[in-house]
């Protein structure tokens, strides 16, 4: 599975003016030149897990077979909270063990109902789960606050490098997950919510192509009401839902921030009448 | 023309919080993992197509021969307009047919006459233009809301692994393209404009070396009059004017933002005194 | 020294809106196109010298033997500050000589009382300097105002493709450092400082991991006390003052902004209170 040249991708709640990320991949390097390294983003909130969960799912079903994705959002680094290495057929995932891999369970498993906070899933046979456990593929002392650049950077290396993933720790048949939550739908009516709000503030939500096959007459947001689903952003001016790159409903308005015009943020939710 | 390891840019108003620009690298390194993606920059304001042309004009002549830049700031996209492939004898092009590459064809064919918002203009022979007709090369399916991902970040890939640049659809002979305003000459004065604020407050402006090869007495901008053209940014405490590292000239201020100072923006006039 | 795929760093003040950091990059991949860039920062504020040397100190521990870092927060560029070249055993250095090398001559010399402003320091064998006066391996003609594009880029790219240091200019025996203040300690007291404040808020100090080897009874700051030393940030709310990655004494607040809640800057003291 792993491909000639390895991608490893870094998604990070690291900011871009501290020199944490780059200490991650001076670790990388140093042990595999040949590494690609992508950013995928550094500028997930401050210990935001769920965000950075959604965007995690956002770019790795883009990547090639065998990418390693490290994921360092990790509020509780240091604490008992254990180190995952998850494995499915197509990709690695390497992160604490705090249901930022969530998307990642429901996409390759199947979607669960269950709480919106991390509790323990069991994993399919699709999906393989170790527990980082192997000091000697990591650094040396490890710091107790940056498992990120000790732990997790020289796993991904090794692991880009051919080492097994059952090298690197004990299986484990569950790890933490978060429901996402679906829309809920009643007669002739689906009700969702904001699952995240991009730069242009486009605000995308837990909805998506297949939920809304019927056809929709309206979608009412913060209020306003949007006369169906258009296929582009500069379509009409003002408000629009469309179908986004993601595959999920969201709401945009041309050459502005639907976010600012809305007031929205994550969570709100929004309800859409079907075609009768 | 190709290079071995061939480089791949990419200009975009995708800020670095979401996904997206990760998607397009996944997507390019499914397809040539040799490829060396550069960002040039994600921070150009959301839809501002006169922003990413300036912001692409002065990176590209640094990068080797056969580089290929993609640009990504394109709120039209899914509508009717085009998806061009623009090939020079030392580069190529990828971008929305929305006058972002206006810079572009002014410099390698010559300034023009013209509108400041984009209409059609024909090409000169140094520039071959194709419009981007061949799905084969695509992404399947096509988001209608982000055709980097799904065109031109395929297109960029196949490019760069040697297929020829006819092969991606068909030939046209003219793009749209805005004109670059060069400044306004009269006895003794020129008058130009400031065409982009940089990073540290700087204001660039249209105003370049050869327009004031005679020398300049005083620079007359936001109300104030600085004396001469210099050359350093330390040189002097206050205000000063220089040419700057693309060759036009720029107001500065030591140790601080011109910008601010002058509360100025793009599009603010300066009034420059010739040497007599 | 120089292994096979060489690593390139770069450290500067241009942010990511302009094409500035584009523009080394093309320049360097023009001349070694096997060379793999790594950014550092490019958000240190704006002419501030001190602040991207601490960053660079607190990366390239990291990086492998031979990687080639280039730090551009040059405020005195055209002038007659010199350019360098700095040699370690283990990394090269390229930068403006106005201390920002200041942390690496420590480390690798040896800390030394002296100026909190850069003056002229003698280096040790460790360490050798040359002053970058060869024209061959610069861009032409040098910008008056972008010395990292025209001479810096090229010269890091010649250094990677094995050029000696010393065909790059001429070898001076001092480079302008400043020295990076000590902890003051008197009876049972440290008296320390904020030399960093990070993504997160938190407060990173001069005080290192020897300085408390003792014990600590107490943190006293910003008119808080905090009670002892702990190991990580989630460990208890409210205010933690523990060991960070980079074995400095750092200050946190789970889940928070340690600088917001007490409302502290750079330069700012806090007092430990040693174990009797």
């Amino acid at each position: 599975m792993t491909p000639r040249r390895p991608v490893i991708t870094l998604t990070t709640d690291f900011g871009s003016s501290d020199a944490y990320v780059a200490a991650i991949k001076g670790v990388i390097l140093g042990i595999n030149p040949e590494a690609i390294i992508v950013d995928i983003s550094h500028d997930v909130g401050p210990q935001q897990v769920a965000e950075a969960a959604f965007i995690l799912s956002t770019a790795w079903p883009y990547f090639p077979p065998g990418t390693i994705h490290v994921v360092v959002v990790d509020p509780g680094v240091g604490t008992a909270r254990r180190a995952l290495l998850l494995a499915s057929e197509s990709a690695f995932f390497i992160a604490p063990d705090n249901g930022v891999l969530s998307y990642i369970v429901e996409h390759v498993c199947s979607p669960a109902a269950g709480a919106s906070t991390a509790a323990p899933r069991r994993l399919c046979p699709k999906l393989r789960a170790f527990v980082l456990t192997q000091p000697r593929y990591w650094r040396s002392p490890v710091s107790h606050t940056f498992h990120g650049r000790d732990i997790f950077a020289p796993v991904a290396a090794h692991l880009s490098l051919g080492v097994a993933p059952e090298e690197m720790g004990e299986a484990v048949d569950s790890v933490l997950a978060f429901a996402v939550p679906p829309p809920h739908r009643e007669a002739g009516v689906v009700v969702g919510h904001i699952v995240h709000i991009d730069h242009f503030g486009n605000l995308i939500t837990n909805i998506t192509e297949a939920d809304i096959a019927a056809g929709v007459d309206s979608v009412e947001v913060a209020g306003r009401s949007i006369a169906g689903v258009g296929q582009t952003y500069a379509q009409r001016r003002g408000l629009v839902a469309l179908i986004g790159s993601s595959g999920h409903l969201e709401i945009a308005v041309r050459d502005g921030s639907a976010a600012r015009l809305l007031k929205s943020k994550v969570g709100d939710t929004l309800k859409l009448r079907l075609s009768s």
